[in-house]
């Protein structure tokens, strides 16, 4: 069970590191972890980095393949027409191909989800029409053997259903009960229909605390006021 | 806000990774993933690298000190002098010191938690006994500054906990809508309570494959004998 998790600068961390805590206990499973070119990531915070252990030109399959979301990698990522080929490449050869929060444009970029209904993180799910995807703001949504999931923890909860799809219910159980995924969220608030103006006007301007950082941080901020625009939605 | 969560080889990732996501959003936080040495850091699966880029000589005060947890990498940990005295000593620096799943071992090794009750995860809870902690399986246990979480998954319940004790509910209820912490664990099986024998046995065998390739990659099989035995329980 090759699974292959695509790694890139600006990454969203716990969207690659929740499914993978899941999927890395499927019986047999060799997971990869892929960048465009080998070595370390920068997550979008700039505090965490991951190690890519290949790079896209020695991966030529897959039976998982996972693309992860971040606050503006992402655009990034759907400019990069060898990335795109590779995805579309891999995704011929898949059993599964899934994405966690903003993954899901990275992934429509590729022309993938044309007609398709896919989920992503409610700040950017707009962003899927402009590649002919139907947005749906469900926790994930299947298309067939492509899983679309919502933004960041969604991952979790989608990677235990393509458990429980792969190796069967009880196995799946099991590694939700190694992974105590049994959640308590402390703060009484316990879905996006609860979710005020407040809380979500905070959560955007705090968003772009994270995107500008990234930008700066890469010096691009010069040659992405044009994503910067994109990513405040219309 | 300097946040430091210390990394070592065999550690779960998703016990760094989900605290972090929240955390790192905390105004002004400054995270430092801190090693006994610098460099990359090996998961538990030995799929996943993360970078730590401090090490432990270099750190001499946290304002949150945060130790995750291992399937067996945590029992190397607490056999370490100088990285139990390094933690006694950034505690005593802290507004917060926090643990997920057999972080909470690592810590009462310290003598820390001494008298105190403490969470961990549910398989080799029994082991805060050895340190003169009291188990308490909780999804987190606050004892005064220190907070001891369940296994892997609940350092995001502990987390959101802990930002709104340092920046209010308002601010943690955004950090939930950036990662859309709204789980929906899809297997309709949602606490510990609901878990049957047949699910335990196997979650402990798969554990059981995944601490046995840790040791062989380690290499330290042989020296590691008597802390399998130990992992096993009483």
């Amino acid at each position: 069970m090759e699974i292959v998790i695509y790694l890139y600068n600006g990454i969203t961390a716990l969207d690659a590191v929740g499914p993978y805590e899941v999927l890395s206990r499927l019986p047999n499973a060799n997971v990869k972890f892929v960048g465009e070119t080998k070595g370390i990531i920068v997550s979008d915070s700039h505090f965490l980095k991951l190690v890519a252990d290949y790079e896209i030109s020695e991966i030529e399959k897959a039976d998982i393949l996972l693309i992860p979301g971040s606050v503006i990698g992402f655009l990034r990522e759907t400019r990069k027409n060898n990335v795109k080929d590779w995805i579309k490449k891999i995704h011929q050869t898949t059993q599964w191909t899934v994405s966690v929060c903003t993954g899901s444009i990275i992934l429509a970029s590729t022309g993938i989800l044309k007609g398709l209904k896919a989920s992503s993180h409610w700040a950017v799910i707009h962003l899927l029409k402009d590649y002919g995807a139907i947005p749906a703001l469900e926790r994930f949504v299947r298309e067939d053997k492509i899983i679309t999931s919502q933004g960041v923890s969604a991952g979790i909860d989608m990677s235990l259903y393509l458990a429980s799809q792969i190796g069967g219910v009880e196995q799946a159980k099991a590694y939700q009960l190694m992974i105590e995924y049994f959640p308590q969220p402390p703060l009484s608030y316990r879905s996006m229909e609860e979710t005020s103006e407040e809380t979500k006007l905070l959560a955007r301007k705090l968003t772009e605390v994270r995107v500008k950082k990234d930008l700066s941080m890469f010096e691009m901020a010069k040659n992405f006021q044009s994503i910067l625009k994109l990513r405040k939605g219309k």
